[in-house]
């Protein structure tokens, strides 16, 4: 079959590889009907070493049951289902507590021999617990919203639920990418009546616009602190969500939260050490909180609304391409010309 | 009047200085009928640059109203009251939330103007806001307790508080100090049944014992986050309150907390920058939360429990001096000779 694999910074291809094969009595063979290119690819597209061998790349797609091991029981043959990030054993008490990236017997995609979900077809370990079916067929409209529940949709969700996000929140999200936006959609959803969006893309906070923000703003640093501040008479918002993952938002993040309130990261941080100290985050009492979604938690929550048309994530997908139009897709992401790219395989 | 002064690291002095006078109708000139020194008060004595003019120090103490502002109406003269490690109005938002510690109109002792509490007497600004009325006489054996919630149990508490402490937590608490045993009573007193005290002085931790710790690992570093792993079936704990405030402890506190698990900071950081990256908080989904706490907001919730005898922070005192061996008492406690010092004026 077809696969993406990374070599290196700036070098992604589409080789062909064995098909996947069922290796555990509770794996899964998902045919990919669709994938997409994550922000977090972008890290590595910046910043992997040269490798000769490569590296499967890729972690959200939704596909259809091809084949199932002896042990798999939760859904059927044909059926639709969404892959999560991580794969998890559904069982385990960190699962149970809704930690599926942590899980006792789970893992991530791309690592100890499971590939990647840019590809024709994905080996998916602990099927039971990890996968979620969707009472849709593989040609619905519907497809690219739930196919934001493999990750974008759910860690901006997992933002605001770490933050507490609720009525009486005033909100601000750095970042206008997919999981940003889809931040601010959550943050509406839990009730957010403030909601100040902060990114320089129009076309993408007129998205963040119609997903709930009440304000954007343009500016960066200082002086989008300043606006931030300008516009909660001085505090900053009593949250703020990170969804960038680089120093320059974490330090943004800071200024742009009110004393006592939140700072919840889902970009990856690109950093290891950040001011933490009285001036920034103890003297003011802020808590710092986030990680990797359980993207896992909350695809029950939010497949309803999808299901409904109440709500429309997939709106993210700016852009669709074939499978071997993968490495353009990078670059049309790398450089911002598509705010999401949706991979047909 | 006497009162402590300190002039640069190891040099405490106390000293003449003027009587405190009422300077504004919200103020309130309190009779200090019992201080002590505070570990965080180690701190300048420790790093503080060399100075001529010297500045007041101490922000704990318990004392009797003598003269009151025109304005002050909640305490009469005469009333025991506790004065809490800030000044606060008690009526603005960040007040009404229980973070008095931002007050919009409120400060902290030894600044712009207000003088310290290791000394005969201290000038409360704001003081309806501030002081809260105890309900017993100044030779009260409950004296000692009730000034605990000046500062250390209100801290202790708060750690336990921003760290969501419940019967279904377990807790490590980093730090045998006043606050890391207080920590240790207040995780108790919100139903934690595994509490594991890290702390090398044994009569310290056999106190800990007595406050509700269930578990004493004396080793520090890798050795003892391998015995918390060791007492937790490889986890470590849903919460690490972090009672002293140095990197070694934060560094102690990443390597006990479980995965989704918080840390609690109570400890005043003596650093700016620590690890935040995907290894430490990021990739476990820890929370990073703290701060000076507000004691203003948790001493009517925590008095009945010393009036009523159930509780008896008091305690940590295992010492006392009068006022003028105040120095000997930072000695004593820098030295560790002494956990906590109470000052009789």
């Amino acid at each position: 079959m077809r696969a993406t694999f990374i070599y290196g910074a700036g070098d992604v291809r589409v080789i062909n590889v064995p098909d996947p094969v069922i290796q555990q009595p509770t794996d899964a063979i998902v045919r990919v009907v669709r994938a997409c290119i994550c922000g977090s690819d972008l890290h590595p597209y910046h910043n992997m070493p040269v490798t000769t061998e490569g590296n499967s790349i890729g972690h959200e797609c939704i596909g259809v049951f091809e084949e199932t091991g002896a042990d798999v029981t939760s859904v059927s043959k044909g059926d639709l289902v969404i892959v999560p990030f991580a794969w998890s054993d559904g069982t385990c008490d960190f699962c149970r507590e809704g930690l599926q990236t942590s899980c006792r017997h789970g893992g991530f995609w791309n690592a100890d021999g499971v590939g990647g979900g840019q590809a024709e077809a994905i080996r998916v370990p602990l099927a039971d617990g990890t996968l979620v079916a969707a009472p849709v067929e593989e040609d619905s409209p519907l497809i690219p919203s739930l196919l934001t529940l493999s990750d974008v949709y759910g860690t901006g969700y997992h933002a605001a639920i770490k933050a507490s996000v609720n009525p009486r929140t005033t909100v601000t999200v750095i970042g206008d990418g997919a999981v940003g936006l889809l931040a601010v959609l959550s943050a509406r959803q839990l009730g957010a009546e403030q909601i100040i969006l902060m990114g320089r893309h129009t076309s993408r906070t007129d998205l963040g616009r119609e997903f709930g923000a009440t304000d954007v703003v343009a500016e960066r640093g200082d002086e989008g602190i300043e606006r931030v501040r300008d516009l909660t008479s001085g505090d900053g918002t009593h949250v703020v969500i990170e969804a960038v993952g680089h120093m320059p938002a974490y330090e943004q993040a800071i200024g742009a939260v009110r004393p006592g309130g939140v700072i919840s990261r889902v970009g990856v941080p690109q950093y290891d050490n950040a001011p933490v100290g009285f001036g920034s985050l103890f003297g003011p009492n802020i808590t710092l909180t986030g990680g990797p979604a359980p993207a896992r938690a909350y695809i029950q929550t939010l497949m309803p609304s999808i299901l409904s048309g109440q709500v429309n994530p997939g709106r993210v997908f700016d852009s669709e391409i074939a499978l071997d139009e993968v490495p353009q897709g990078y670059k049309d992401m790398d450089s911002r010309r598509a705010l999401k790219v949706l991979i047909r395989p």
